[in-house]
C-alpha cells in the first residue's frame, strides 16, 4: 500500500451516486444517452459534488464539467471521462473514471497534498457515439468542425442541434473553444478494459500504447436467386458462397498481413432472400478490420479486397466494396505510459502494455496534449450491457495508480 | 412433324383461360395458392372444359379433378399436373402441365384416335405445399395418413381443415381413398424445369430418372457476443466464423462425397445479434442437401456434420443440429422413361436424361403405379416468380412428345 491511498468505499459511494441516473430497474442496465435528461441530471449532480469539494467548478458550451484544484491560474492537468451511456449500458464504462478522478482528488486534498500544477477533474460529454463522434472532448481538444455539427444527427434522426437546444445548449457555440495546448499539461484516463486481455492473463492494470484505428468495409455480392434443388452447383452464382470463403479466409489474412493486434470481424452480414430453398442472389455484409499500425490495416484492407475480388469471380458474382467508415490509429504519449509504468512497478503492480480496440477520449485529446489510457479487467470482457463489471479490489489497484501518477505529475518537478 | 399433332393455339387459348384466374395486374404475378377462391375458380372452369370436350369429369374429397377419355370402366393412364401455384407465381409452373394434357386429348379425339387404354386428364390439388406435402396426389396414390392431417397448416397457421372446411371440403374424407394399383396403368406429367440445364445445353426435353430427395438440416453456433475492438482473435467464440468455414467446405465436401446430382445450400443463415462491432454470439442456419442417391445424401450428412463439429471446436463454438425435413429420392419408371426417349428419337428431339432437384407430383405418384416426368426449358432456369418463362416452340415440342406418349401407351399393344 501506497503512504497516501485512495478509499474505496468513498469511491463506491461516488460511483453510485452517478448510477442513480437512468438505473432501469427491470434489466439492471443504465441509460443516461448524451443529452437525455437523465444524462444532464448526472452531470448537475457531480458539479454540485465538485462544488461541496471546493473545486473551482466550469462548464463549457456542450456541458463538459471541469473541477478545478490547485492553483487557479496557469496550466493544468486533465483527469477523467465520461458518464453517459450507450442504452441498456453498465455501471462503469465512463463513469468510473470520472470517480476515480474526483477520489484522487479528494484523496490529495484530504492528505493536505496541494498540487503545483493544477488537477482539473474533466467530465466529457456524448463520448458514447449517440451523434457519432466524441463531442466532449473533440471541443476541448479543438478539433470540432461546422461541417460535422451540420450532419450530426442520431440513429432516430434527431439531430445534435435538436438534443443541445432543448437544454439551451447549441454546439456551435462550441467552434473554436478548445483549450490552448500550453495549458494541457496532460491527460489521463481510468477505463474499464471492455475487453477479456487483463482477466484471461491475471494483470492488474492495462497501460494503453495506442488506440487501434477502424477500417469498415461494406461488401455486396450480387448473384443471382435461384432454386436450390434445380440449379446445379456448377450453373450458381451463390452470393453465400462468396461470404463464406472471404469469411474463412480471415484467419490466414492475418497470419500473412496482420499482427498481434490485429482484429477483423464480420459481425454483420444479411442474404436476400434469406430462404432455406433458395440459392443467395446478394450478400451485404461489413468487414470491421482494426489495427493500432495503419500501414497494417492497409495491407489487411487490399489483401481481403483481393479476396473478395477472387470469391466473386469463383463464384459468377458481381461485388462492390465501399469505405463506409475510417478512423486513423492513435500511439498515446510514451512519456507519459512510462511514467505510468514506472508507478504501477513502485505499487507493486502487475502492468501490461497493450492497444485498445476500443474508442477513448484520450485519443482525441492526445492531439490537444500527452495523453495516457490504463485499463482495470472487465469481467468476462463484457461491456455496453447490464452484465459489465469490475471488481472492487482491481478498482482499488487501478485508483491507486491514478493517485500516483497524479501526485507525481502535479509537481513541478515530476521526476 | 408427327402425323398428329397438338394445336399450339389450341393450347395457348388453354393455358391462358387457366391463368385469367389469380393474375396479378401489377407485378406479373398469379395468385392461386391451394384452396384460395381463384385455386377453386380455375378448377371449376377447367371441369367445364373438361365438360365441354365430352370427358366423362369427376371430382374426389380433396378437389381432384378428373377427365376420363376412353373406355368408362377398367384402368386408365392418368397425365397431368396441378394448377395451384406459389404466391406471386409464374404462368407456367404446373397450368401447363394441364393444359398440355387435356390438348392431348383434344387432338386425339380430333384425330378419332380413341384410346384401347382409358386416358384420365387429372388436375391436382394443393401441389405447391400450402400445407407442407402435396395433398392432391397423395389423396390419389394412398398415401395421406390422419396424423398428417391433424398437424397440417399454412405459414399463417391456418389449419388445412379449416382452408378445406371454407370450400364445404373435409381431408378426412380423402383417407383410403387411393386409386388402386391396379386401375393405374401410368402417371405423366410435363413440367417446366425450373432450373438452367436444358437452356444451358440447348436440349429440347428433360426425361427425369430420379427426383432427388431433400435433407435440411438447422444448425446453430452459438458463441459469445463481444465487443470487435477489445476482443483479440484467439479469445473469441465467433460464430460466423463457424458458419464461413462451414460454407467455404461445401465445394471440398461434394468433390469428396457427392455425385453430378449433389446440390448442397445454405439459403439462409441469421447473424446475432448482427451488428457491424460486435462478434457474432450466435449464427444459425439450415444446410439444404439434395441428391437422387440417398448413400451420397447420407455420405454428404455425414461429412457436413463432421465439419460443423470441427469448426465449432476451432472456434470455442458449443453447436446444435437438428434435421428440420427429410424426403427420401424417388427412382421414376425406367420403362415409361425408355418409352419417352424412343418417342423423343421419333419425333427428331434432342432429350436429356436427368435428375430433378425440385418436387413434383410424380414422384408421389410412383409409389401407386409407374410414373414419369418431362421438362421443358425454362429461360433463365427461373420459377416461382413472374418472370418464370418458357418459350412456344419448346412447349409445342414437348407436348408432341406427350401426345406420342400417350398414343402409344393407350393401345393395349404398347409397343
Amino acid at each position: 500500500m501506497p503512504s497516501t491511498a485512495i478509499d474505496l468505499e468513498r469511491l463506491r459511494a461516488l460511483l453510485e451516486g452517478i448510477n442513480q441516473y437512468g438505473f432501469n430497474g427491470e434489466t439492471g442496465g443504465y441509460n443516461r444517452i448524451g443529452y437525455s435528461d437523465t444524462d444532464m441530471a448526472a452531470r448537475d449532480w457531480l458539479l454540485d459534488q465538485m462544488k461541496n469539494d471546493g473545486l473551482t467548478v466550469t462548464r463549457d458550451s456542450v456541458y463538459n464539467l471541469f473541477g478545478r484544484y490547485g492553483p487557479e491560474t496557469g496550466p493544468s492537468i486533465l483527469v477523467g471521462s465520461h458518464t453517459d451511456t450507450v442504452p441498456e449500458g453498465g455501471g462503469f464504462d465512463g463513469s468510473l473514471g470520472v470517480a476515480v478522478a474526483l477520489e484522487c482528488v479528494r484523496t490529495m486534498r484530504d492528505a493536505n497534498l496541494t498540487p503545483e500544477i493544477a488537477i482539473e477533474v474533466v467530465v466529457t460529454a456524448e463520448e458514447e457515439g449517440r451523434f457519432g463522434g466524441m463531442l466532449g472532448s473533440q471541443t476541448i481538444a479543438g478539433t470540432l468542425t461546422r461541417e460535422w455539427i451540420d450532419k450530426s444527427r442520431d440513429a432516430d434522426g434527431t439531430t445534435l442541434v435538436e438534443a443541445m437546444n432543448a437544454h439551451g445548449l447549441s454546439p456551435y457555440d462550441a467552434l473554436g473553444k478548445g483549450r490552448k495546448a500550453e495549458d494541457a499539461v496532460a491527460y489521463l484516463e481510468l477505463h474499464i478494459e471492455q475487453g477479456p486481455v487483463l482477466e484471461s492473463t491475471g494483470q492488474a492494470v492495462g497501460i494503453v500504447h495506442s488506440v487501434a484505428g477502424v477500417r469498415n468495409l461494406r461488401v455486396k455480392f450480387t448473384g443471382k436467386a435461384n432454386h436450390s434443388g434445380t440449379t446445379p452447383m456448377n450453373l450458381r452464382a451463390d452470393a453465400f458462397a462468396g461470404l463464406a470463403r472471404v469469411g474463412a479466409a480471415i484467419p490466414g489474412i492475418i497470419d500473412r498481413h496482420g499482427g498481434e493486434n490485429t482484429r477483423v470481424t464480420i459481425g454483420k452480414a444479411d442474404l436476400y432472400p434469406n430462404f432455406i430453398h433458395t440459392v443467395p442472389g446478394a450478400a451485404e455484409f461489413v468487414i470491421n478490420i482494426r489495427d493500432t499500425d495503419p500501414a497494417i490495416i492497409e495491407a489487411v484492407r487490399e489483401a481481403l479486397e483481393a479476396e473478395i475480388g477472387a470469391a466473386a469471380a469463383d463464384n459468377n458474382l458481381a461485388f462492390d466494396i465501399a469505405e463506409q467508415s475510417r478512423i486513423e490509429p492513435v500511439k498515446l504519449n510514451t512519456e507519459l505510459s512510462e511514467l505510468l509504468h514506472q508507478e504501477a512497478d513502485r505499487l507493486g503492480l502487475d502492468a501490461r502494455s497493450m492497444p485498445s480496440g476500443a474508442g477513448h477520449d484520450a485519443q482525441t485529446m492526445q492531439s490537444l496534449c500527452p495523453s495516457a489510457l490504463m485499463f482495470i479487467p472487465s469481467r468476462d470482457g463484457v461491456s455496453h450491457s447490464p452484465e459489465e463489471w469490475s471488481d472492487w479490489p482491481d478498482i482499488e489497484k487501478g485508483a491507486n495508480l491514478m493517485l500516483a501518477a497524479l501526485i507525481r505529475l502535479s509537481k513541478a518537478d515530476r521526476t
